[in-house]
């Protein structure tokens, strides 16, 4: 910018569409968490921290770049495909975005936190929009949090950012300020690397210090600008206790989405969702269901109590639960019934068909209006192979059936209760694989007499 | 009133005891709901929000009549027997209460909605005493929020209300007001009808508002007394976020009812009660317990974690769960013990009986001190009917046993684990219906290494 | 002291180290808990709230007695080996405590409530160590609740209390204190046992208070001081509701902790920890589990949603859960999985072995890299004695399997599914135990028809 000896703000207005670039600090170990994993990699809404903020910078930006710490395959697996950079030593927030300096581009740069992890798209798009307005070098998040406690106050007037004071410096009239700083930046690439570079370490820990690039923007005559956004989206993620309250605002979120959107939560409180779980209208929830990750419900279908779910998709008007577990890549189909202690696993229940206690389904194709009896096993594993239960349609599984795959059942056959079942069984057929019974007279008395007197002889 | 000369104070106080007439406005579509389904007919407490209104009504009015919306079969039905009229044109709520007309009687009338579920009876009651009160013409329900939002206000002086202003109309102070009007409405059957007629819609909606009914009231210079209750009980249920508070509020008033009556809640915000559930004084409630309608706990019985009931009876000092799923139709003896992992339908287990593990009864019964083994499973459906399990007392039924229903076994009887009881069993016998064991040497380690091979060859 | 003619502060200070008798009184019936157990056995975090005041008292006290009331044989069980002592009429808490006079040897003496089990020892050694401080003679507790209701008063002046005022005796002035009494005592045994005779009981209940002892200590010249504590440790369990805040209480003071030992709780609020549980870093814990006394989870472990473990050991990098059910005296080894609708019970799972869906294991000893298929029960109860069933490493056991103990089942061995296994099976052998399976063609389809003729004939 200076380059051309241009104001930055005719700069900016003769360039547009500029690319948007996004550099992710996620090279924090995580201390506080007491974890041996990288901070980055901690769980919210069923997915890693980074993994959030990923998706919604990508949203907002055309280039991402993540810096990690050394040893950190992990945090950049998760980042593929975007590019990572190493940070070798921990010198600081302001060393860390410049380790990522050789991706910012021409464009405007933003500096985010893996462990920020829910500024949502439409925050990083005001904070970008706010950046390429005439006249302002520098945008910045700021947040007004209920206990504003020891973070960084932004002293501006008129809207322009003056400076940010450390609580440790600040004055008690700075203190009583409430707008705090959320420690996010977005600047031109050019001045960004400038300001990156001229950032200092004469500080008690001898850190170069993002926060920094505020005073130099100031110096440099820009407007420096604050981008308001609520305290939910930009609050730190520092220990197990911030990490949990992290969950409990983005559960807030999902729910409160859900009911917008015609699901009858009878307790939302209870009900925990992943970010990416659909449900349709006039589904009923009741307490305490879990999804994970995968889960499509459509409209009508009634998920009771203590139900588990993820990877899965329940049709219209199927009631699933209590206590049911439907796991990866299992369909219920429409109008079908899933009861209490039963679980599915890569398996297809069709339309109308019912399983509905203690039962374990792996692997299975079940088609329309078939009915498995309680107890029914499908021996899907041989401790080495899956294989294929296959059961056609309007049969009848009888109770405590055991079907040991590969087998197929027909369409209208029939499995004697209590069956081992390892051949194929054709359509309209009836299997039966059980001892016949035998009554002993007076053997069952007679029995407990014997462990009776055992017992009293010692 | 008029036709008589008398002035209205009069003519109440020489009537008594005068008949009491609600009208219940049920017509709303939901729309707010996301729903397919009438407003009405959304649950609350395990049942539809009507049926709420319709119980605490009855218990104060003599006449309940309710107005529906076109094509609200489902809702008449949930009405009867009481009447229903249909309001064919949704022009507004004093044109619903005016459908009602032919049912007002000449005591007084109420006007309750379906969507404000949870006011008491005692509330309810004390409306209409505030009303039958000597010059007392129209009572209505008003309440202070703890955030008045945009509720219209009550204006009043010295207790009688002046008028309602709508808060799009009201004035800085008169915003400042924190009594809101719930919209109830009490009056004179007579005064009420007159008042419905000159209600007129020539307001920005086109619609006819009871609210309207207030200023009218007023101009014949009656009496207008506002009845405060709790916001709890009065707020509106108007989307799906409203209907998890109304619920919110209702578990609250259940658990503490629960609690005040010696009933121990570990974590009684994780205690789900239906509005019927009765429990005795002593009983333990572990964390994460649901109550659907019709249960009733003796003292001393202890309900673990995680367990569902519903429609079922558990006797005193009867354990339960964790994971016990006990249905409609059920009862569980006294000192009897049912564990996890295990559902009954329709069975009675006697007194001190135990089926502790993986198990599933319906249609049974069990006598006393018997034992249910581990997996047990009672075959009471054959495709088409229902056949009932009868078990004496004392008897023991093995691990995995399979009842094939229709099916007696006697007292004292013993089922060996694993079988498949299709005859019934004497009192004293022993029953076992099972294959052989054989092992064969080696074979277990050669199938594993046949299988390894298998795979490393693809 | 006034034997010596010395100052009480001289005396003190000449005596060290004193020794330390905690007075706790137990004798409560609980009649507003509607219970008819003392109110001292009321549980809290699993455990009866005697319990928690005798473990805490411990670690600062060097002698405690409890005093009972008559009949209450389990207080006294549950209190030793520390004696008990029975206050035969209820004459108010002075009354009690002096039932123990015999108990308070010379040093000090504090007097507790088994209504107030939350205190911790930090705060009873607070509350000793001021009692020691020269000059003065009576310490006591004293908490600044949130709501302070109708607790007395503490009125005091540059730190010394000069007086307790009940509510009802309050002046508006006195009122506005927020400074509450908790009731706790402690003094030098003699002034104690002196200050306590000297309690008269002319109020309207005729009963003798122990806070009466303040005003007769002020009256002595003594120094009074009040030692501050949180009012979660201080609050008294009068109620079902108050115990259950209390429990509330309890379980965010267990849940902080866990995490600050870097736990990941997902859903802190659904989490549910006795007083003992440990957990080490980087576990995860998702919503809904419940711990019992007992438990142990070692690191990287997880712990899936709505599991239940009590009396066991989960050893690092296990999954155990969702729906698991572990019990006393069993051990998940590392790496090993416990799935869904599973119980474990005096139980050991080796290292990498499984136990996925739908199994009983009681009295089993599991070598390592076993799996146990879906199904499996373990028949350990003959109806008299319970038998040990033992498994090898590298085993298989097939679906829907019974074991019945006592059985051996060896290393690499393969138990066919379906199989009922009485006797031994060799390293490496096969066993199986179930019928040949049949088909009969058409006959699935006729006996449907059947049962429908059966229904439509009535």
């Amino acid at each position: 910018m200076p380059e051309l000896g241009l104001p930055h703000a005719v700069m900016t207005s003769i360039s547009a569409p500029r690319p948007a670039t996004a550099v992710l600090l996620a090279a924090g170990l995580g201390t506080r968490m007491k974890s041996s994993r990288p901070k980055a990699m901690q769980s919210l809404g069923g997915r890693p921290m980074l993994a959030h903020l990923l998706a919604n910078a990508a949203e907002v930006f055309d280039r991402l770049v993540v810096v990690i710490g050394p040893d950190m395959e992990e945090v950049a697996e998760l980042a593929a495909p975007y590019p990572v950079v190493v940070q070798q030593e921990r010198l600081g927030t302001a060393h860390a975005a410049l380790q990522a300096e050789a991706w910012f581009g021409d464009g405007d740069v933003a500096v985010l936190y893996a462990d920020n992890p829910l500024i949502s798209a439409e925050t990083l798009n005001r904070l970008l929009e706010e950046r390429r307005k005439p006249d302002v070098g520098l945008a910045l998040l700021a947040m007004r949090p209920a206990d504003p406690a020891r973070y960084g106050r932004v002293v501006a007037q008129n809207g322009n950012v003056e400076r940010i004071v450390e609580w440790a410096d600040a004055t008690p009239e700075e203190r009583a300020i409430d707008l705090c700083n959320a420690g996010v930046l977005c600047a031109d690439a050019v001045d960004f690397r400038r300001w990156l570079h001229n950032v200092r370490n004469d500080n008690a820990k001898g850190e170069y210090y993002l926060t920094d690039v505020v005073d130099l923007a100031v110096a440099d005559s820009v407007q420096v600008r604050a981008v308001e956004a609520a305290e939910d989206e930009l609050r730190g993620v520092n220990s197990r206790a911030e990490l949990a309250q992290a969950e409990a605002a983005l559960q807030t979120r999902l729910r409160n989405k859900a009911m917008e959107n015609g699901v009858t939560l009878v307790a939302p409180e209870t009900v925990f969702l992943s970010a990416d779980t659909q449900i349709e209208a006039d589904v009923l929830i009741e307490p305490n269901v879990f999804f994970g990750p995968g889960v499509t419900v459509q409209s009508g279908a009634v998920i009771r109590a203590f139900s588990h779910l993820e990877g899965c998709e329940v049709q219209a008007n199927a009631i699933v639960g209590p206590y049911a577990r439907i796991r990866e890549g299992s369909t219920i189909g429409a109008s079908a019934r899933v009861g209490n202690f039963v679980e599915l696993k890569a398996t297809t229940l069709g339309e109308g068909s019912k399983a509905n206690h203690l039962t374990y389904l792996g692997n299975a194709e079940i088609g329309s209006h078939t009915n498995i009896g309680a107890g029914t096993i499908t021996c899907n594993y041989d401790g080495v192979f899956k294989h294929t239960t296959t059961i056609g349609e309007k049969a009848f599984i009888g109770s405590d059936s055991i079907l040991v795959a590969p087998v197929t059942i027909g369409d209208n056959a029939l499995v004697a209760a209590g069956s081992v079942i390892t051949k194929n069984v054709p359509d309209e057929a009836l299997a039966f694989g059980r001892a016949q019974q035998v009554n002993k007279a007076e053997m069952g008395r007679l029995f407990k007499e014997r462990l009776q007197a055992k017992k009293e002889n010692g």
